[in-house]
């Protein structure tokens, strides 16, 4: 048996129950089986034990990215400051539309040291070419929910195809890398999908026992087109479709009014909330205090490195702390402790995993991330929630595991080559400029 | 005389007519003497130059924090997500009653550190004990701009100690530490200082050639205090009292309407934006896209820790990117190189400085950050203002001078016991909170 004893840390626990643990963890193989003030047993602990000294360190769950496009990470920073119209149709869809495999992998690699330096442990992956993100995810050690996302505007044979490839992939990957992966199906968007194939996707889903997501009511004249195409709004009309008839996502979730969120509340939709991106493109300021006063299950994504432009987690709890404060004009909306289980506890609830991850508590995976707290934005320790929220950044993880695994290390990541991968991401980036 | 070369560089001048520069740049004493994309001459180098590879490395100006409370940086975490009158009147001012001389060479420390390390070398500081700050601001190798603020809710005596306290302690040390050191004067705002007490300090700033500070218009509450005590908002107020007949600063101005943005641009007056505190405290959201387009210079500012909570000034230009895109529903609204400004350019015209600072340009000092771009979130690199601005952070600061001499080196404080410093902030705390 593996075995890691971490002595003397500081555990942000994200359990209401001991919120902060001054003391002791002990990971065997992939899993938490001892947190507590006093040292662990001795008769628990096996001979080969490895130590580590937690002084300086502050210990969290691994955080969890419930919304993101891992390989557009190449068109960072490509496109900015633009209408959104302009930003898609003329820059990213060229460019995207020229991909090959090798560049889907160099961008998910680019992307997944990124996240991995800063903390994430678990992302969630809707993309196309998804055999070569769920190889880097095997390859990279974090967690991965992946799925083919798929735009539905095409010859009824191509939808086809696609829906198969969705399922394929799916069926294929789940539960795969020591179950690290698991697989959701994903049509785009009721804006780039016709009702008749949003149920197909519907179908599928019950068939083979997978949960669902989809972009919805990212953008105001998304909303407005929804109701000129079809009479209803978004939520609505994905209910009437049967969407929420399995565990569903929804990334964006931006434009909603009050009978909306009780509708998502009901049926116990979960929210992937994009507070940077949505500021970034102009989307609008989604209404979290009231999602989360309805109940519902709402989890931070980064959306795309394009629209970001970074997948570093800590903004987007930061974000979603200060924003909503500034923009409901209370100061009490959104508190940090609520903001850190955004992106850790209730983020693994928004992706069904919250009896696997979220927490650091006996039984959980050990997935976690250590700060470096020997830095003077963390003094003087008063609170450290309230310092990972509002003073930290991803910027501050030492080292992360998942799984039990050390992936990061001293700020680099273990499985990874990440020059190696900076370079061809470099290439690949030119390769498609030039295209 | 001393000179430092910097090889191979990446320079982002933020001088409009050559934004971007891979190449050299010369230091000589305390200025760049050359920029550009040849090799200085070698008749213009000294045999002892100090040579640096820029290889990874992308210089940008010294950022420039025009609003904050350094010392207030001991209570950074011990107060959040309250409504502003419990924070300040519960919270913050009985800990500040108790704060001693050491406290605020603690806090100031403390403070300095971030601020360096995360690539800000001039920052602009109103609190009391000026004396303890000034001197560890010469001691650390920042820039300061400094004063008194204060507050005149007290006896006549009391004020006129206070006001001549304040003339002291500009007339000492304006232009000390090499000229690192300049001074203001600053009655803490309109609803904490009587008219006649302002129309005090705004003679003694004709009296002294000294430009002017104060806090305006914060909250929604004060403006309408304001009208209630004196008939008017408080912009005609301040330009009644002669605050603005000398170079005037106001902090915060979140809640103007548009003849007071027109009064404010009329009459030359600087605003420092202060997003992040304005978010956290629940004040609003200050109306920067209209403030710019008057042409009124602004500036950003942290605040104190205590309302942030942190002085990472990258963090300000990355939300004024991103807020105010957001809020108006325009995607280009605020763009990278403009919130760049804000930090660097346009921060030091608001505190009259451009002449000297925010720009890296020959003739101008040699206040520089460097940050290292070898990590993932700089890949691919395209645009490296939008990845500074989006994608950045002030964690990724390596290297930092001020006036030519290097303040941080390898992201550690050159001038100052970082570790000593810590110790004694989390000291000075604990005495306050047990006072």
């Amino acid at each position: 048996m593996k075995q890691l004893w971490i002595r003397n840390g500081l555990f942000v626990t994200m359990d209401d129950s001991t919120p902060v643990i001054k003391g002791h963890m002990v990971i065997s193989n992939d899993a938490i089986t001892y947190i507590g003030e006093q040292e662990p047993e001795p008769q628990s602990l096996s001979e080969s034990v490895e130590k580590l000294d937690g002084k300086g360190l502050a210990f969290l769950p691994g955080l969890i990215n419930t919304h993101g496009h891992a390989a557009m990470s190449l068109l960072r920073g490509y496109s900015d400051d633009q209408n959104l119209q302009v930003w898609l149709e003329q820059k990213m869809w060229p460019m995207e539309g020229r991909y090959v495999a090798a560049d889907t992998r160099a961008g998910t690699a680019l992307a997944i040291v990124e996240m991995l330096r800063t903390g994430t442990t678990t992302f969630l992956d809707m993309y196309d070419r998804m055999d070569e993100v769920a190889k880097v995810t095997e390859q990279s050690g974090i967690r991965g929910v992946l799925m083919r996302g798929v735009i539905g505007l095409c010859s009824e044979e191509e939808q086809k195809a696609k829906l198969e490839e969705a399922i394929a992939f799916a069926l294929e990957w789940n539960g795969r890398a020591d179950g690290r992966i698991t697989t959701m199906l994903s049509p785009h968007a009721p804006y780039t999908c016709p009702p008749a194939y949003i149920e197909k996707f519907v179908q599928a889903a019950h068939d083979h026992s997978l949960a669902l997501h989809t972009h919805m009511s990212e953008s105001r004249a998304e909303v407005e087109q929804n109701v000129r195409d079809y009479g209803v709004r978004p939520v609505e009309h994905l209910h009437r479709l049967g969407f929420f008839s399995r565990p569903a996502l929804v990334a964006h979730a931006v434009h909603l009014n009050d009978e909306e969120i009780a509708m998502l509340a009901e049926n116990g939709v979960s929210v992937a909330h994009n507070p940077v991106s949505n500021l970034k493109l102009a989307s609008g300021i989604a209404r979290l205090p009231e999602l989360l006063r309805a109940g519902v299950k709402v989890g931070l994504g980064t959306d795309s490195a394009a629209s970001n432009n970074n997948l570093d987690l800590f903004q987007e709890i930061t974000m979603a702390a200060l924003l909503h404060k500034g923009v409901s004009g209370d100061p009490t909306a959104i508190p940090a402790t609520e903001a850190l289980k955004l992106g850790t506890s209730l983020g693994a609830a928004s992706i069904w995993k919250e009896k696997e991850i979220g927490m650091l508590k006996a039984g959980m995976k050990a997935d976690m991330a250590a700060v470096n707290i020997d830095q003077p934005q963390y003094f003087p320790l008063t609170d450290i929630v309230s310092h990972l929220v509002y003073a930290g950044s991803g910027k501050d993880v030492r080292h992360v595991w998942v799984g039990g695994k050390q992936v990061v290390k001293d700020g680099q990541c273990t499985l990874l080559d990440e020059e190696k991968i900076r370079k061809e991401a470099q290439a690949a980036f030119e390769r498609l400029l030039n295209g």
